[in-house]
């Protein structure tokens, strides 16, 4: 059933909004004839052989084929006692980066404008190793691991993509006056890749300074660079920078092409079904992932669609200021791909 | 030498433009008849026996018993090879609760209006407990410890302070998503502490979340508690919601009453000796500790006549906007501080 010269794309529409927003960007996609086409998967914990949690063996042998994911939100309540299943993703396809752009939406008003940053978050360990113990009674420690490999890695991914991307310096964000070995250790590989690259600036900051001088000016910054919780908190503080993550595209990279984007949002549950979501998010992604896959005119063309029909203010969901429904938000960004073919 | 009816706070100066802001402080404080007298005393690294990192034994004694301390900024060159000062002060009297009042200046412009909250650090243990190791050559790990006692004390800390300041709600933030058993404990010990101040709401946030719903609306939080990097973080953001370190004042409170305040801006070495800093947040800081030692009418009258000579706009330093020296900004307030008597 597969179409030739066609691109499969593993979909994981998600919970709650989710499979609203994931039928709006398949639909957009349509529109603009994209030339992919879209395996269904559901992703929920299984618990695999030696009691481990997995994901299903549709979505993984899907992924294996396809390389390339599309997802949208995953509810994953604490209470079920398995991990984060964006995180067993993240694990399980090894993917070791995870990219946000954050660049200012024009004619979406905050308190900043002309915001045009990455974060690049190294994805597999830091404070996410989830080994933890109980010392004695009422003591716990967590461990942060941090290895040269993975720093090395992530180092060297965030400089291909300054590099790649035209952009013009790297910054990487770290705590090593405190965690002097680990972070130590993080900084020592960014370091020794940015002699790699010279035609990239490199400049080392302290988390908290990174953090004080975004609210101040963000313009000030471009591609960041950073370990796993850093990331964590950064890719979120730059993400209300510019409307919040509603508006912010996300993508997860790994070795050999292999990759999931997706919109970092939560489910929404209270307006799941009700036609009110904003797809944007992972409208956004989806782009992320046509320049991934190297489709450079289809992701021009999409993004541009979708930053006229923001623009323009005439036609936006509820969460953007308007009065839309998803539908029609949806539509009106289909009308302008067509436009623009 | 002690005058009777005088509190005796520890001076320490600090680096750079430490020594110019503490003058200035002092200058103040004696134009308000503040009944306070000071200690001056020196903190640099010295070795103890065995090799321990300590500080010298009279700036100790002169703490021991003042119990109050007033610090300007102290440089810490990492290749110095000893911890940080700021640190091992906060050790060495255990000071496990940094306080960071951010409130928004009237006439002072920044993206954000009407920010009033405090960030409530714990500050003796977390991420900061400098155990790492190397594991094999080339993974390294980092310990972050969590103990009931000290995430009982600083929820209790942070319950009263909301309790004796006319403050409705405390948010605790946390990644115990992520750090299941550390900041789950801490999260634990701020549910139970929260039973026992039902006039208080207690709300609970991931510090991701914090971060991004900060940047959007700062004016829904109010005192916030966490563990100590995330405080070290959130503490700084915050201060770059209303202008930066240079107008923030901050806080080490311990047991017993024992206290340092502190500016937390750097040594500024570049104008240090110039007349050209910026006394207010030590200033600032110096009036939390009037607070702290009772002396509220005192504390009110040099708070006004600092704000009022920010509101006027007519004599500020230069980072702050204005063209003014050091000595004429202090000048400024001392004037303004006998006006108001
Ligand atoms: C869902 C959650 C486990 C995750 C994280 O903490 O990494 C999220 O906040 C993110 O940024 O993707
Ligand atoms: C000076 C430094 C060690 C310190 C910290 O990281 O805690 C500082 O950033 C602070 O917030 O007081």
């Amino acid at each position: 059933t597969f179409t030739r010269g066609m691109q499969t794309i593993t979909v994981i529409p998600g919970d709650g909004i989710g499979p609203e927003i994931s039928s709006a960007v398949i639909k957009i996609f349509d529109a603009a004839k994209a030339p992919v086409q879209w395996e269904e998967r559901n992703v929920t914990a299984i618990k695999g052989p030696g009691g481990r949690w997995m994901i299903p063996p549709e979505a993984k042998e899907s992924m294996d084929k396809s390389k390339i994911g599309l997802k949208g939100p995953l509810k994953t309540p604490i209470a079920a006692g398995h991990p984060s299943m964006n995180l067993l993703l993240r694990k399980t396809f090894d993917l070791y980066a995870n990219v946000r752009p954050c660049v200012s939406l024009e004619g979406y008003k905050t308190p900043y404008t002309d915001v045009d940053l990455v974060t690049i978050r190294e994805n597999t360990e830091g404070e996410y190793s989830g080994i933890e113990h109980v010392i004695v009674d009422g003591v716990v420690q967590s461990i942060k691991l941090i290895t040269e490999d993975a720093s090395r890695r992530i180092a060297e991914y965030a400089f291909e993509y300054a590099r790649n991307n035209q952009r013009t310096s790297v910054t990487a964000v770290h705590k090593a006056n405190i965690m002097r070995m680990s972070d130590g250790l993080f900084l020592r590989k960014c370091r020794e890749v940015a002699e790699n690259f010279k035609d990239v600036k490199f400049t080392e900051m302290y988390l908290d300074t990174v953090c004080l001088n975004m609210v101040q000016d963000p313009t000030q910054f471009d591609v960041l660079v950073m370990p796993n919780l850093y990331g964590d908190i950064l890719s979120d503080l730059c993400a209300g920078l510019i409307g919040g993550l509603g508006v912010t595209p996300s993508g997860n990279i790994g070795a050999n092409g292999v990759a999931i984007f997706e919109s970092v949002h939560g489910t929404a549950p209270d307006i799941a079904g009700l036609d009110m979501a904003n797809p944007t998010a992972l409208l956004l992604s989806a782009v992320m992932m046509l320049r991934h896959m190297g489709l450079h005119n289809y992701a021009k063309r999409i993004e541009t669609a979708c930053f006229d029909t923001i623009r323009d203010k005439k036609v936006l969901t509820k969460d953007l200021g308007g009065n839309s429904k998803c539908s029609e938000f949806t539509n009106e960004i289909c009308r302008r791909v067509l436009d623009l073919e």
